[in-house]
């Protein structure tokens, strides 16, 4: 018993990335390759931004030109961390939360104080929404006019095609770039709705969650199971007449997360009020996100969980790489189709219809012999 | 470029089920599956109880009778509800909640106040911990006494191998045998931790969680957004002493529900306090329960949920198959490990390590050409 498998599925296979070159120590390198490491290792913003939408491209020489630049990117940052430890690395924050909350004014605020302190921010954005509308590169530079003016920040709009997979595959590697750039601190905001979240919790150190103070009904928009993930919880708008009401919200969110389950035994979500208007609690914020990637440090965790979620990570690209190439096969979407027909009209169980699907599958390999 | 699949790959493919006798109808029947379906159409026990041991087997020529006779109960099923509509259907119940929350007695309970009522029940438990336990068929005896000597109760341990996968897929077929045995109610009760209630929240009409009166800390033990996929919460205790604790819980619960998107817009999560001691508040319960399958119908939500919900089980399933395929490729453990091991130190980006182990993969089935 021999199978054949198709002309067209091994390019299905090899097309889902330029498989042959990726991540090979050592290899000759080309001059695009060469010309944006030195780039980066010198900090420019042109050669960051030129690195980014290499990763994001999805044309072969260019992805084979990308892998190269990754593993060497990966090589020098593993030295640094050899060298120096924990402290090498950069600190990744991730940030969400409902449309009205004040994200954008929250992060123009809190880039600039971080950059006033010295730091170098780096701003993403995974918004898989964009995929349709074609991206937002003018809306993120008219949201956060000072911090894209500011030397020290680079404001990265979010990629502008592909599936959820793949945005969240290149926001990742756009992670990497950025650090290798120099930049000590990286923000990855969501935008928009849906399962982004969940992808941005597993790229960052520390998730936090920004809410406005506004009443229980704008709150019925918050995704499942956002406050289990989130590390820090925030109160924005907590100005003028809307203190009370901040309060109020601060304290139902203490008394909601009493029902969640700790996501680190060594820290316990706090539940902060902040003004993005008048500043008050931005520079007590920060100390309780570095107060955080203390304790992550000390206990081991902040390590092990970039450990975790390098592993998870492999996983997902792995099952979306088989899925689509058995998705890719001739004519199987059409019976992936029909098989759902019928296991929800219930002439199939589910099991059944998937076992089928396989069937289908290897025959029509076996047909291709 | 052709590939050649090996013999292996191809009895891995097949042994995920026996593929190619799944599902056909009109086919010869043999006299195990003619017996059994008489069996069940009688409401027989015993017949029922060979026939879920039957899909929960993992020997060939078995799979392919539990194959023929889950296509014969389907097709009987899909008969019945053509001819009445939704109530034909059965009411799944998922039932789940923390240790201590008291979830056999009140199945015991509440079982009995349904068969007083004229319903039969089944009660299935679904507990991926068991696989390494070996199975509670005792336990489950002994822990719903009365229920158990109910004519019109059948208590199913919960199976006794088989990682999660497995464990829901001869779940979810062992309510269809249920429902075919006459059985009008069937209550899935999730036992042990862990991702058990995700799985069983998909095979339920609705989801219950059941909390004791206790504090806080007992409920730190409460899975990741488990509140959000409840269609009901059950304060239980609610008696003597704990009476004024059980309304705090429920007064609680009340104000995190607000927080939390809900789960159907024809239907509000309530919070119902009971005793499964005094039995005080059990048949309001029930009519409320009723309530919830009448707005459900009402809206047609009802019957779009159980499509739903085999679509969802069709790509798990299949998603599950084509990940044991690839896994179960000669040699292709260690190449994950020491892959995961490349990625988890950041000597290769987590997309790399994954696009390695599928190029690996096809070069494999090149050299078996």
């Amino acid at each position: 018993m021999a199978l054949i498998l198709p002309r067209d599925l091994c390019r299905t296979l090899l097309r889902t990335r330029n498989l042959c070159n990726a991540g090979i120590r050592g290899r000759h390198e080309d001059r695009t390759v060469h010309r944006l490491l030195q780039g980066l290792q010198a900090g420019q913003r042109a050669s960051l931004a030129e690195a980014i939408t290499l990763v994001e491209t999805s044309h072969p020489l260019k992805k084979q030109q990308a892998g190269h630049l990754l593993t060497r990117v990966l090589q020098d940052a593993n030295d640094q961390y050899s060298e120096k430890g924990p402290q090498a690395l950069s600190f990744r924050i991730g940030l969400s939360g409902p449309p009205g909350a004040g994200k954008s004014t929250y992060i123009e605020n809190f880039g600039k104080f971080l950059t006033s302190q010295g730091h170098k921010v780096a701003v993403l954005a995974v918004d898989p929404s964009s995929a349709t509308t074609g991206g937002s590169l003018l809306g993120d530079k008219t949201r956060m006019p000072e911090l894209s003016r500011d030397d020290d920040a680079y404001i990265r709009p979010s990629p502008s095609r592909g599936h959820l997979g793949g945005v969240t595959r290149s926001t990742n590697e756009a992670i990497m770039l950025c650090e290798a750039a120099g930049y000590d601190t990286v923000i990855v905001e969501t935008i928009g709705v849906g399962q982004s979240e969940f992808s941005v919790v597993d790229m960052v150190d520390m998730f936090a969650l920004i809410i406005p103070p506004g009443g229980g009904d704008e709150l019925q928009g918050l995704k499942r199971g956002i406050m289990e993930m989130s590390d820090l919880v925030v109160v924005n708008k907590s100005d003028g007449d809307l203190v009370p009401a901040a309060r109020r919200m601060q304290y139902e969110y203490i008394s909601a997360l009493k029902f969640i389950r700790p996501k680190s035994k060594h820290w316990k979500t706090p539940v902060k009020r902040i003004s993005s208007l008048t500043q008050e609690g931005i520079p007590e914020l920060w100390e309780l996100m570095q107060e955080f990637r203390h304790t992550m440090e000390e206990s081991g965790e902040f390590v092990e969980r970039r450990k975790t979620q390098r592993r998870a990570w492999l996983w997902t690209h792995l099952k979306d790489n088989l899925v689509s190439a058995f998705v890719g096969t001739p004519g199987m979407r059409e019976r992936i189709r029909e098989a759902e027909t019928r296991a929800m009209e219930g002439v199939v169980s589910p099991g059944d219809a998937a076992d089928q699907l396989l069937l289908l599958h290897i025959t029509q390999l076996q047909k291709a012999a």
